[in-house]
């Protein structure tokens, strides 16, 4: 199943721009994400669901591709789920000291 | 002149919202108004244009109502023209290192 269609796109670490992960971040519910990843490790996109509350799968599916193309977070197939990762390593790499001012 | 419709209104520093900080630093003539005004001290609106080349006067105008709704920026009138000066010890007490991070 390698290069089908269930893999993402996500940007190089190089490529990653500064504005566009501040963006990302800009969101409570999108900063809740990457927080609890940031404790988790990993999750399937059911366990992203904001604490105060779920939100529709639409609106989850929109902040999880904002996070996935700003290059805060990896998204990748695991069996019949999909598993997120926070890209802490290439975050600190291009951004130093920017997500733990946020975390 | 105390009190006249000159002086805008600015958030206390305890009501700084990280999300809303860094909504206005997610726009590259946001940031780039935020990084002159740490190197310079403080600016006057019309020094606050990009260096890519002017905006709109009403478009600026917009960015710098953000910065200050968010608490980055404080606008006070000087003279005839309003000064502009970066939060910076409001936001390093709010939020330790998140402007280091993006300067």
């Amino acid at each position: 199943m390698s290069g089908s269609t269930r893999d993402l796109a996500h940007p190089d670490a190089a490529a990653l721009e500064l504005t566009g992960v501040l963006f990302a971040l800009s969101d409570p519910a999108r900063l809740e994400i990457v927080r609890r990843l940031a404790v988790a490790g990993s999750l399937e996109v059911a366990e992203c669901q904001p604490d105060s509350g779920p939100i529709p799968k639409s609106t989850l599916s929109h902040h999880l591709k904002t996070l996935r193309e700003a290059g805060l977070v990896r998204n990748v197939p695991r069996g019949r789920q999909r598993s997120l990762t926070l890209r802490r390593d290439d975050l600190d790499a291009r951004f130093p000291g920017l997500l733990a001012a946020v975390l």
